[in-house]
């Protein structure tokens, strides 16, 4: 058992480093990077779909896309206006730092302001791999349940955002918004929350300005 | 990288071997075995709360529930009636074979004739995992997409059965079910495939058969 810990350490360890690497290249080519996780089906690809029209005045945006084995998201996100590239992780469950410092490579970083990562569908494994982006953002969904702060808390705890998809499925789902309200913040006090929902747009807004206010605090910070 | 792949083989065959040994433990004592699998929010924990009441007068039930923190689960299954077991995985991200020997340690292998395994919220890694039980069962659900089988095609070909929960939602959500079934035939074309909801009770019933039929013929296979 102390030799299996060990090695994830070391595994941890070494992805941490390239990471700070990532970090350190889109700082010196002035990108600010987002790293989307959530389950499966809460609606990453959509949100980014949904996201990449209304950021398009404002800022340019590059995707890396992490899937198991298809295209299909980062088609998705090219034909929404994206420079986009897929990572397939070849069945891994989550992206790590050395995946993404490959898809690094295919992008013109100098063309971009806003680098968004979409991770692998999984509320859990992909918490614990930093990539070098600067915020961590969770989608969670109306049809998941409003237990799920609850249930995964190390997930919850680590975002610098939550968005809650799927509002518009409020009327037919049995959910408690006060409950994962009340459960997020328990784990996380500090960080934004945003209910939202891709089908009708509610929300949407919200997402983008504070994007943006992330993206300008940086700038400032520089 | 060679070193990696080495240790985590290593791992899986320990896990086979004291898979092998809980399937041993169970048909011993003539327990059948289901392995419930799902993306956190799918509905396995409603599932097996709907499953236990429609199951009480043909089989006795044991559940062994797999969480990465609390207990919520298990004492869900012991209200709906069952010798319910709860394992922490202490943020791990599926249940093992050895975690499984812990809860079987704890559960009454005599007094029961199915064990449900109800597996950690996570659609990748769990499928990659056996745990020594008879059959694996994949919940899928409708709000997360038509596109799943798609996008997680090695844990959809694993399967024995593949529910697809909540079609309650189907007039509200844009799913094409005729794109979803094609897509798990395609990977694996012997497999069960139920249509079911556990809001309205619509499908339970051949969810109910089916697992029914598996003991059944299990025991005449002895």
């Amino acid at each position: 058992m102390t030799q299996r810990v060990a090695v994830v350490e070391r595994i941890t360890k070494v992805n941490d480093q390239l990471a700070e690497a990532n970090r350190a290249r889109l700082e010196a080519a002035g990108v600010f990077g987002l790293n989307i996780m959530a389950s499966p089906g809460a609606g990453k690809t959509t949100l980014i779909e949904r996201t990449l029209p209304l950021l398009a005045e404002r800022l340019r945006v590059g995707v890396i896309d992490g899937d198991l084995a298809t295209s299909l998201d980062a088609e998705r996100a090219a034909a929404a206006g994206a420079l986009a590239v897929q990572i397939n992780t070849g069945g891994a469950c989550h992206l790590d730092a050395n995946m993404v410092a490959q898809g690094l490579e295919q992008l013109p970083l100098g063309e971009i302001d806003l680098l968004i990562v979409e991770n692998v569908g999984n509320l859990i494994c992909p918490t614990g791999f930093q990539l070098g982006t600067h915020r961590n953002v969770l989608v969670s969904s109306v049809p998941e349940g409003d237990d799920k702060p609850y249930k995964y808390p190390s997930s919850f705890s680590r975002m610098d955002a939550v968005l809650l998809n799927k509002t518009d499925l409020l009327p037919v789902c049995d959910f408690d918004l006060e409950r994962f309200r009340r459960g997020v913040r328990t784990l996380n006090e500090g960080l934004a929350f945003l209910a939202l929902s891709c089908k009708t747009g509610e929300g949407l807004p919200a997402w983008i300005d504070w994007i943006a206010a992330q993206v300008e605090t940086s700038r400032k910070g520089r």
